[in-house]
């Protein structure tokens, strides 16, 4: 059978918005040490306030506001110098009306102080007294035991991958463990009698090594998954469909990188049909039209067109976003992109989105051309643009977006 | 001693440029699996031509191109179809005049053929006859088979990381395993005595836990580095020239997350002036003034500012570079970022460079102010941008760009 005459293609917005698999992966407690990237099932909150006592924000001498008013250079305030805090200890003075306290930055407020005069503003003119040159309101130089994060608040939003700064504040906190989604494991199957594993050293005639699964293996991980290459299934009636029912049970997210003749395409519609519900077959983007979006046994399921450099745009277009969503994330962090001008103009057929691989140096976008199936093309590229489908070409000059490989 | 008496500061420009160690990590033999954003430490080269043979890079038919010229729908060519192409075998027939064999995209070209017609320019109008209705030239429909890279040719550069499409077409040439530099070590010690251990379930007063180590052990993740959280060093005279003198050996990096007090950051700066060579102390930057940039027995180290901000700050404009070069790559893969307008006037000194933490909403930034020993500053900002040395401030509604936490 062909899907092709039951399917009509969608726009990459349509799938974006419609295509909405209810998978999520279970949470399982890491260690802050392997929480980078990975995303909050809850909100995060903090047991205690931060930072847990008013602390100094700059070195310098606690003081009570009211003594340093109509300070300055030529009439400064003096002060009794009755003490120093140290750096990690509680105070051992409080300070008293006409008295202040030497502060390190960072160092506990002393009861009856409420501001914090920096150095810079002050002289110890004889020992024991200190000169203030400039008034400080109340407040001034201290943060308050809760100014960071109230106890309870959020020290981390459900749904949105940590990043690095996160791991800072939840240790703050003292939050060494976290809650958060599984790593989607994402099945990557080839298919093709041509393809053999990239390991095959002398091909016979006809022959190609995989090379898909590795760089969707390399997408997969970049965006959080786990990579599971599950073999190559040859154009064999039944075997794909053989293939992905042992497949699913332990997948949260199925790759069909399907050979890349008619036969062969047809061949992966008809054995998903057979196990699961196609949404759609075709998607309005060139390269790439020949995409399959299902759902299997719960499991979503991708199936790629069959030239390397099509699988990878599309995987990066819809597979990316769909492997955030089954990690727990609505809304995945951007991928990386950088701006640059158009050297050449670029036509492009409207109503079709059109993605073009280019090198960028210097802040100008080269388009690099060359048969879709040319891996070369893949690696001298920095990254793909993407003409957009109301376009019908751009012209020299444009400011493009460049989705960036990273 | 205070580092500051005998030590300039530097713009960040004059840090990039003139700061560059020599280290670099040894090489290692990884398998395609574990080699993404990995560094080639020589050009990967293919050991034979790709992909291989003559392939067809469409369904049609394989044909002498010659048999085509002239053809129209209104005049076709007529071709006899002498037989099949099966996908990942070698061809059974040869192409001989006024005949053509039937091709699968990917189908190894027979000989005699030197162009393939696509199907949708032919029919079968009789059995074993073949209807041609536009010409094709010479190497229509073929990719050559050395088209993609030649014997010998690079198919990944030395110095830049390995991006997922580069596996793809390592894999296809047959490369399983690439000699890429070893992930850098980076040793990340703390300082203060105010500090304690993330997992300090009860605070004592003026105590705080250590954020920072484990924000820049995030950072050191993202750009391929090995981060190795070297503990807490108490600010006693000897203890950290000695956890240094120990460390030393088994990194390439050494970062150094200070105290923020004024006794810390100059006990930092006797400690590694007592190993090293100290290059800077200073980098014209806010937040990050009190940078350190040595030399201790061949290893690099970065000395940070104190509070959290600033020290993820420093480390991604001079840390994460460093990383980069010690790892094998000159050329950093750049940071992730994006274009957006700014919210309101920001204000700036000339001749330091500004850094201001950003939310970013729907192309909007909004720059998130509060004391820089806030942690929740880093967690609701998106990012961060750069206020240029030049520059005086900027005004509402300027584009700027923002690199993004990812």
């Amino acid at each position: 059978m062909s899907g092709r005459e039951f399917f009509t293609a969608r726009t990459l917005a349509e799938v974006r918005a419609g295509f909405r698999p209810a998978r999520r992966t279970p949470v399982e407690q890491v260690p802050l040490s392997r929480a980078l990237h990975r995303v909050p099932a809850a909100d995060i909150t903090a047991p205690a306030a931060l930072p847990g006592f008013a602390r100094s924000t700059v070195d310098g001498f606690a003081v009570r506001a009211m003594d340093t008013y109509g300070a300055s250079d030529g009439l400064p305030s003096y002060l009794d110098l009755i003490g120093a805090v140290r750096m990690g200890a509680a105070p051992t003075v409080a300070v008293r009306a006409g008295g202040c306290v030497a502060m390190p930055t960072g160092g506990v407020i002393p009861d009856g102080a409420d501001a914090v005069v920096m150095v810079e503003y002050t002289a110890e003119t004889m020992p024991g007294t200190i000169e203030v040159t400039r008034p400080v309101a109340p407040g001034g130089g201290i943060v308050r035991a809760d100014e960071d994060v109230v106890a309870g608040g959020v020290l981390a939003p459900a749904g949105r991958p940590l990043r690095a700064p996160d791991l800072g504040f939840l240790a703050a906190a003292g939050v060494t463990t976290v809650a958060v989604h599984r790593r989607p494991r994402v099945a990557i199957i080839s298919t093709g009698d041509e393809v053999v594993p990239p390991g095959t050293v002398e091909l016979a005639a006809g022959q190609v090594r995989d090379a898909t699964a590795s760089a969707l293996a390399g997408l997969v991980a970049d965006a959080g998954g786990e990579p599971v290459i599950a073999g190559i299934v040859p154009d064999e009636p039944g075997a794909l469909k053989e293939r992905l029912t042992e497949i699913l049970a332990e997948s949260d997210l199925v790759v069909v990188s399907a050979g890349s003749s008619v036969g062969a395409r047809d061949e992966t519609a008809g054995a998903v049909a057979a196990i699961g519900d196609i949404w759609c077959h075709g998607i309005a983007i060139k390269p790439g039209k020949p995409t399959l979006l299902a759902e299997c046994s719960g499991v979503p399921l991708v199936g790629l067109p069959g030239n390397p450099l099509s699988a990878l745009v599309v995987f990066g277009q819809v597979g990316i976003p769909l492997l955030w969503r089954i990690a727990g994330c609505e809304a995945p962090p951007p991928q990386p992109s950088t701006r640059a001008r158009l050297s050449r103009d670029l036509a492009s057929a409207a109503g079709r989105l059109d993605v073009v691989q280019v090198a960028v140096r210097d802040g100008v976008a080269e388009p690099i051309f060359g048969p879709s199936a040319l891996l070369s093309v893949l690696t001298r590229a920095d990254g793909y643009m993407i003409v957009p489908e109301p376009a019908t070409g751009l012209d020299a000059g444009t400011e493009v977006e460049v989705i960036l490989y990273r």
